[in-house]
């Protein structure tokens, strides 16, 4: 599929959010993090608080003044179709926010959330005529049986596209041998794996300024989001599993954190560590870059040209195959309500259309939707 | 000055680190970390430790197998003017290696010690017949007027070329508003800040396997060392420092932690931040970019190829002017101890070789020694 400059590209967005019926049901069950509260007063105007991380969780304030504002954005099929309108988007590839299942403790009830989750996904996909596809969740919490059997009751639904994950795995982060069965089972069904941020960093790497709030969320969502993505995808690397697993398939939110960038970084200290040496003896491990450029899939969500050409260099000579463009919606909204086009969809879309030359504008159209329509098997056209 | 594919290029190494006797001595004195742990046997052969790490201070260990051992890598210049010779190194500014002087309590101690430091520096470098010049330290522990005393006694010695510093600053970071004296001696000074990271991440952000020691040392040092000083970067633009003083200029080690990468969703992470935005009303704010393009330069230590091109994007239209070339001696030697030529310097030297296009030999030169002789005043030519 070409593309000509006058005309706009087939787009897909495939880092959407949403949080659909059965999960909205079950945080407002919760009194603890995360939960949602919503109003008491039946003549309460006010939206229902999302109360997603400890720290949104501030004792000094009212729970309706808590974390942020559940709007609709966050549960509206109809408003997710009309940002897309709104943005030129042809398709999405909606997945449950963040924390997904991750602090379900009891293991019965996170099958059953994740079931009701994902046919939650797959009925309203089924109901957008075309326009929607989904990437499920799996019930991380419960038995690892429990795991691989949703990873592949996911394959009988019509409009599942892999599944999106954390970085916790099972609690202990994705370097668990524990897991080992999992990736066999997403390898084997060919499912591929979403991988995105929640958990961040400890507080206290980002120093007192912070902590006493005076940069608002910038230092966690700026620079602990995308490390902790690198921290998780590098553990992957380090502990083996893509030597054991070479056709396991991968997306990274954010253009990988930060992979792209400290990839040499990473293959140095490893060429360089004694103990990586005397444990690795013998062994054959695959690089960092052969990795990036057969398993590893980057969104395109990087906000600049600078960012989104690093990405697609460090997925090789074919790397511009392998960019998938993004949104994050319904993050990132416009500080100013009235404003229909948001400047966070503006900046990455910018950043595609800057990144190649004038005579590359295949290159545009992959990463704004050609790619996500062959790697996804998603309808192409509009 | 110009250079053909033939010949090699002026090269200078303005990322080299050294303990200079006065240090040694010190640190010798000390038996809590950061500290030397010498043979008290006079017949033994075994090396002094080097212990600057609380997580080398294993007491499970005798004190002989803590840390690494203090090669005379770090203490000798014979072995850095060796080295400089088999790495074609012409001109190198050397640094006094991490911690620095940031654990000094004892306020006239700290001034003293940077002074002894800083008076060693100058007398090796003036012996080195023109190869060596030398970026000093600041008794940062110490009172702030002591601290910008020995900024201003620096530009008195002739061979300094500016001061690295670590992270902490008086010990709450690069934001700490107590700082504001030191970088106006700086900027008033045109001393160049060379900004090195030490402290790393919290050890939980790596995960269970990475504190049982199974992956050496490689996550603290191929992520953790970046992004302390990407957040720490991150926070003096935060807190208005570049605003305040337009015109300090910064080296950032390891081309920026991941500044590069993360700039663009640095920027748009605050144009969202509701927090910053009612903190800023009214205030202009220097961009991200236009602080990478006038007031930092980045050094070349990347390890790649697709990491060095983003740091040059990321450092505008004529951003290989910003770049300088390191290669992080005496720290990662080839594990192979009979290697003359180190893997970690070939790594570095490679990916700016192949940064650039063919007819762009001028800016393999301008990276590899022109720049530096041009930022930091050095004389040019062998």
């Amino acid at each position: 599929m070409t593309s000509s400059p006058n005309t706009r590209p087939f787009t897909v967005d495939i880092h959407t959010h949403h949080y659909p019926p059965s999960y909205i049901s079950h945080l407002t069950s919760r009194t603890t993090v995360p939960y949602i509260h919503a109003p008491t007063s039946p003549t309460s105007t006010s939206a229902p608080r999302l109360i997603i991380l400890p720290s949104d969780d501030d004792a000094s304030l009212p729970q309706s003044q808590r974390g942020r504002p559940l709007t609709s954005a966050f549960s509206s099929i109809d408003e997710k179709l009309a940002f897309m309108d709104a943005h030129n988007i042809d398709t999405a590839v909606i997945s449950l926010a963040n924390p997904w299942l991750d602090f379900l403790e009891d293991s019965e009830l996170a099958t059953q959330v994740a079931r009701d989750v994902n046919d939650d996904f797959q009925r309203m996909c089924a109901e957008s005529r075309g326009r929607l596809f989904a990437f499920g969740v799996l019930p991380l919490s419960g038995p690892v049986e429990g795991v691989v059997g949703e990873v592949r009751r996911l394959k009988g639904l019509e409009h599942m596209r892999g599944v999106i994950m954390g970085t916790s795995g099972l609690g202990r982060g994705l370097d668990d041998p524990r897991l080992e069965e999992v990736w066999t089972a997403l390898e084997e069904t060919d499912t591929l794996v979403f991988l995105h941020p929640h958990y961040g960093l400890p507080a206290e790497a980002y120093g007192v300024e912070h902590q006493q709030g005076g940069y608002g969320h910038v230092l966690p969502l700026a620079i602990g989001f995308p490390v902790e993505t690198t921290i998780a995808v590098a553990k992957m690397w380090l502990s083996g599993v893509f030597d054991r697993h070479p056709r396991l398939k991968m997306l990274l939110a954010h253009s990988g954190g930060t992979l792209p960038f400290l990839a040499g970084r990473l293959e140095s200290c490893v060429a360089h560590d004694r103990v990586l040496k005397e444990r690795w003896k013998g062994e054959t491990k695959r690089s960092i870059w052969d990795v990036l450029q057969k398993n590893i899939f980057l969104d395109a969500v990087v906000y600049s040209e600078v960012g989104l050409k690093c990405a697609i260099e460090a997925s090789g000579a074919r790397g511009a195959e392998r960019l998938m463009f993004g949104t994050d919606h319904p993050f990132f909204p416009p500080l100013d309500s009235n404003e229909t086009q948001w400047l966070s969809v503006g900046l990455n879309t910018k950043a595609v259309e800057s990144a190649f030359e004038p005579h590359q504008r295949d290159q545009v159209a992959a990463v704004m939707g050609v790619n996500a329509a062959r790697i996804l098997d998603l309808p192409v056209g509009r």
